[in-house]
């Protein structure tokens, strides 16, 4: 077969001591090298005409340290197949070595936050990855524009403009790899500006508060009642963070009154609001609920993800700035920090050529049908229960009777079902009055195991 | 001369449609190509024989074509020089669109740093996409462990061992979006463990030093000379950030005493080494210089990185870390940071498939190659300045008279070469006399831009 080194690859760093001739040396490098496990059992060697010539020795040389190996059984050569790594009770390193599993690992899984993500469209992926890879020029492989490459800026505006009514320009948009990430740079360009205090919702998430109190921000939630956080009361704070479309995890959508005192309270102050719109795509019995954006390009930063609507995994969002912000924050972001081109490449082509909006299409009726069975299980199993929050989304909220909350949770725990109650997502100084409800992330099974996880969770229901 | 058809590389595909014949077919593919500005100007040929070889048909064939071209004004063909692509007024289609062109923009780009973007693997990268994504259990398109993908830790513990002489278990590596930002984590976690001082080498990149700087650490320049970096000054620095195998910029291999220096610092101190092996793979004239980090894997933070093997677009490195820095730095950085996992996939695919190896040697062929032309280049038209740090990498340093440096690169800019001084890699407090020379990155070309390129820094030679 002959082979080149090349051909199949190995790319080995020998130091072959000088010191007992070269052959011993060589000979002593590579037993090293097979023995300490860098040269896997079954790793196929170099030529030894390709080996010296790389080493710039002599091929008999290499042919001898060969034939030392072999007679003492480190390498087997086969008429063939040249000379190999002997195949030895070598352990490989496991992929994901036992002692890292998280103890007690729960069965199913409905905490919020995950996408069902044996349903990520890997051939419809792989098929725009092949398009985009050829289409590119080369200069995308290199360290690139701090906002992301522009067919992907370019797809995006398209696409937010199209499905959910942002007023979005290329040149706007920059491309990060996650909302956290973005989060995190308006905390440090809001404080530069001298922000102080930015205003959340009263449920959310503590970790995206936590990334403003790292910025040097103060956070302070507003009221919570039935038409949705209360934005009238804004007057001190110099941004605000909201779940305009879909609130999380309480699930109803901003009432249009306090819409519009939000962008009043903007325009008037020169405020900044931030809008997650981290499921915006994901509505079942109306239309979506427009971006808030599209009221006030210039007081809004919409935050979009592919977090939800693709996979985590993919680490990519987008934020699309004012025009007044984009400078600071590519600044703050800077080119090293960019995603990886070829994903952003890809994703541009999976928008443009259509396949994205398959794609959420079939996952909302995934998820929707998951919705109708949590709700008819609900009726026939936990009549007592109630689910809100449930036209939109990936989770839903359900009310438990006062004070079980905590013992519920727990109940789920012990039945290897990792669930978390509302608590869990209520800020520390919200002002009213804790409810008891559970936060059940249906997205999160797969297909195959959300009958069991459903089951699991009406065993755990008063 | 007969240099082989990759010397020029011309990632040209060549189909010469038999329809009238192959003269006329190959005549007309080729004009095609000149015409198209896919050939550039100047851009020399292969031999007439390495192209019949290539192609598979008789070399008379491509005689009489590439004679068809020079009557016709295509081709010039010169004694000793081989045939040409005629110079005449051709525009190529710029990679970049021209309205996205910055005003400006240099002609050649010889600034070190990036390499050969035109020859990153897309074929091959594409297989191994994929493979991965096909193998990948659905789990991975989560949010995964900060660490970095499992598949990609031990493809690379294996790599690193094998070809870098690291002592790496994928449990101690960590996956970063490019050095910068593993040398952001570790600015962090140094500073909050007390380090005040970081010692830094007289040459280096500024970018590098402000991300410590930024991190709240002094930096201050170790003295360098004819054995590469002087670590025996170490004293009152709690670390110091290096580049061992092959010193960025100035080209030279840390001296074996210096080596044993630091190591002897750190372990006396507890003091720690972030080795910055940003181009290993690349050492054309002996065996690569082992990392650092194999002396003491306690004590030394092996830094590597795919922007230089494959792109930097790819924002892809590893940092393989000491146990007990792993914790802190795992949390500095959090799952929000990861890199995108398709590609963390892919390129453990790469790797253990032997593609990584194959695409490495032949871009140091590539590379060497342009090595060595640079040198040829240098001796004919420019005896005076001499090329140093030349064993490896992906630039030279040439020495030029003392107080021509700004005029140089003054007049390359002028005739839109991009390139930099030594002086721009000068740590503002080094202690040494500044040098007079430049800082000539080869592998940043395309391969049908790297002739005039050349061409172009010749003229500019004193």
């Amino acid at each position: 077969m002959g082979k080149p080194w090349a051909a199949f690859g190995v790319d080995l760093h020998l130091e072959p001591s000088g010191a007992g001739g070269l052959r011993r040396g060589l000979t002593d490098a590579l037993r090293d090298a097979v023995r300490s496990g860098r040269l896997a059992p079954g790793t196929r060697l170099p030529s030894s005409r390709t080996l010296a010539a790389d080493l710039g020795i002599a091929r008999n040389t290499v042919a001898e340290a060969y034939g030392d190996l072999v007679a003492e059984g480190w390498l087997t050569a086969r008429q063939g197949s040249g000379t190999r790594v002997a195949e030895r009770a070598v352990v490989p390193p496991s992929e994901t070595a036992p002692r890292h599993r998280a103890p007690g690992r729960p069965t199913h899984n409905l905490v919020p936050g995950t996408p069902d993500l044996a349903s990520f469209p890997r051939a419809e992926w792989l098929k725009a990855a092949r398009r985009a890879l050829t289409a590119a020029p080369s200069q995308a492989f290199g360290y690139g524009d701090p906002r992301g490459r522009p067919e992907l800026r370019t797809a995006l505006a398209g696409y937010l403009s199209r499905a959910r009514g942002v007023r979005a320009d290329p040149d706007g948009i920059l491309v990060c790899s996650g909302f956290s990430y973005g989060l995190r740079i308006l905390g440090a360009v809001l404080r530069a500006r001298g922000v102080r205090t930015v205003a959340v919702e009263s449920y959310g998430l503590e970790f995206h508060w936590n990334l403003l109190t790292t910025a040097g921000l103060a956070t302070r939630p507003l009221p919570y009642d039935e038409l949705g956080t209360d934005t009238r009361e804004l007057t001190d704070a110099g941004a605000v963070l909201l779940t305009p479309a879909h609130q999380f995890p309480m699930g109803t959508a901003l009432h249009p009154d306090r819409r519009a005192a939000v962008v009043d309270w903007a325009r008037r102050t020169g405020g900044l609001v931030l809008e997650d719109d981290y499921d915006g795509e994901f509505r079942y019995d109306r239309q979506p609920v427009g971006a808030l954006q599209g009221l006030d390009p210039d007081h809004v930063v919409y935050l979009g993800t592919a977090s939800k609507s693709l996979a985590p995994g993919l680490r990519l969002a987008w934020m699309v700035l004012p025009p007044s912000l984009m400078e600071e924050c590519a600044a703050a972001k800077g080119r090293v920090d960019n995603c990886g081109v070829l994903d952003q490449l890809t994703l541009a082509e999976f928008i443009t050529s259509g396949a994205y909006d398959r794609h959420v299409r079939s996952a909302r009726l995934r998820y929707r049908r998951r919705r109708d069975a949590l709700v008819a299980a609900l009726a026939a199993r936990a009549p007592e229960v109630r689910a809100t929050g449930i036209a939109a989304g990936l989770h839903a909220v359900l009310r438990l009777p006062p004070g079980t909350e905590r013992s519920v949770v727990q109940a789920a725990a012990w039945q290897g079902l990792a669930l978390h109650g509302l608590s869990f997502y209520r800020h520390e100084r919200a002002a009213a009055d804790p409810l008891d409800a559970l936060v059940v992330g249906y997205g999160t099974p797969s297909d195959h195991s959300w009958a069991g996880a459903l089951e699991a969770l009406c065993r755990v229901l008063p």
